[in-house]
């Protein structure tokens, strides 16, 4: 099977845009990754945003309530917040019937699902609106095999969740891409599969089938041709450490870029567990990476330094190139050019 | 709660014996796990083999055909195969639609469920007879929390998958047992669930809560009771380490037993992989271990030497104390004494 057919065949039914981004009560954009996601990468699909309950993060897109969004044009509430566990949280419900009965379609990337939800699923039937679950499989997977494919592949790991590790991705497809590299973005959460229309939430498949997953989700390409691959979690995360390893195995990556958030220096919401240095997160992946790759390589390093001024911020990638050997972008404030500069050096 | 109240919980429903055990078409006790355990830890409860097809594993039980077995008081056919991705062999329908038409019940522990199979289950309406599914979780989960739970706890791992982790764990629940001490084995695996009538099969759970799951698995209890909990996969197989990994970290093991087949040189159905040394086995295992418990060691070496004679075998268990510093036992043929005497030794 070539790799269009499989590109197309994991291409699923998505939601339509015009977006209203739905924040509920999430606090900080921690809270509201899914929505950030799609309003950064997606920005021209997004309307506005609709702040019920007590969300004070701000996406920076018009206030609308469902109303005045179905008059602008708006044909889906994506539900922008994730929190740990995945499910549809009380405080929601309200602001989402309210859309149903305003005219708009639900789309969430829960473990939960809307569909599943009595009260949802009882006003999007009034309605006459459609349920999105974007975040279940929709179909089944085999185990692993463990046999190498042809194409490259890059992965991006994290010393914790929630540092980069999809943005980074797609900030490296499209800079191949601008360089005429042939690459594709694999999605594996629920963000990624929003903005790419098409992918696998690596994290909702039946544990035995993670890395088989993983091995479908990149399948069989040219020689130079790139996989960009979404990772999950951390080999070094108590909670999710088990998909991150499946999709480490199953994705057979060429390349690996260890990301995290400069300053950091607890697991998030995890506070018990210290983060690990770059050099060491990075090599735990490599070992692991090298169970089914043995060619494996770090081939740079993704830090957000939101939380620092410039000055401070390019010390710190300076400081990160120094402790692994790899260059170290920050891909929001100054791109991804010397990672993808490294890839094209090592194997074009 | 409390450790007896979740222990409770977590039996389910199983099937009524006694047991008629189906082989279908194994060609080996490799492919007959589910049988070959019951047969062995339950033999009082298994009155027979139902051979039909190609099997020419025998269990060393009367061969019955479903109507003989029914005559005999047997209750259930239980699905005696394991086969790669869990689904219901095309081969093996006929002789569960005979086993229903019979009067048998119908347990399995596959992927696949008994339930979702159109004649399977068109055939037990008929004949009023019950499917159990006993692979499927009947309850949700959380992600991991991390945190550290009272209570001592022994997890076998493994080289390659089917190498004699559950039976190790059995063993040495039972003779804690013998010796006075508190003990459950913790059943992760269908076969596993059949035998001790409770537990998670964890490779079915959502990926995203596998340490959720094997936390609640092994719950708060006595300082001086021991979970012996029954380990799934390897952390160094291609396909389940996924699988492996979540249930490390939520296990949070102070005691590792590492196991193996004698002989084995390459992962069974992954042959291009190699098997690693019994010492960078337990090393791996043990570095992800201590990432949730930083007392993790090694307590002994498991190691199915049922391949050579009997001074060959003592001579292996020699090599096998040489290399790793361990007490190591073939469970079957000695027993598990040596490593109980390190436990006791160790925190009693």
């Amino acid at each position: 099977m070539n790799a269009v057919a499989l590109a197309r065949d994991i291409a699923r039914p998505v939601m339509s845009p015009p977006y209203l981004i739905f924040l509920g009560d999430a606090p900080d954009i921690g809270w509201a990754k899914t929505g950030a996601g799609l309003a950064y990468w997606r920005r021209e699909e997004c309307l506005g945003q609709f702040r019920a309950g007590t969300a004070t993060v701000d996406l920076g897109l018009p206030d609308l309530d469902p109303t005045a969004a179905v008059a602008a044009g708006a044909r889906t509430l994506v539900i922008g917040m994730a929190n740990d566990g995945g499910y549809i949280d009380d405080a929601w419900v309200p602001g989402i019937i309210d859309a149903l009965t305003a005219g708009l379609d639900v789309a969430a990337g829960l473990h939960q699902r809307l569909a599943d939800h009595p009260q949802i699923a009882a006003a999007a039937a009034r309605a006459g609106r459609r349920l999105f679950d974007v975040r279940h499989p929709d179909r089944d997977f085999m185990p692993g095999t463990g046999e190498k494919r042809s194409g490259l592949r890059l992965l991006t790991v994290g010393v914790d969740c929630a540092v980069g590790k999809k943005f980074t991705a797609l900030a490296i497809e499209r800079e191949l891409r601008a360089r005429g590299v042939a690459a594709d973005f694999c999605a594996t959460g629920q963000t990624g599969i929003m903005i790419a229309g098409r992918g696998i939430a690596i994290d909702s498949v039946v544990a035995d089938f993670i890395s088989g997953a993983a091995e479908w989700l990149s399948p069989v390409a040219a020689v130079d041709h790139w996989h960009v691959i979404e990772g999950q979690g951390s080999l070094l995360h108590p909670a999710y450490a088990g998909v991150t390893l499946g999709l480490v195995h199953g994705s057979q990556p060429d390349a690996l870029v260890i990301c995290h958030e400069a300053g950091r220096t607890r697991l998030q919401g995890y506070e018990r567990y210290s983060c690990a240095s770059l050099r060491h997160a990075l090599d735990v992946h490599l070992e692991a990476a090298r169970l089914t790759n043995k060619e494996a390589r770090g081939i740079g390093v993704s830090l957000n330094t939101s939380s620092y001024a410039e000055p401070k911020a390019r010390a710190l990638l300076a400081e990160a190139t120094e402790e692994t050997g790899l260059p170290a972008c920050d891909p929001v404030r100054f791109g991804v050019g010397p990672i993808v500069d490294a890839m094209l050096a090592t194997w074009h």
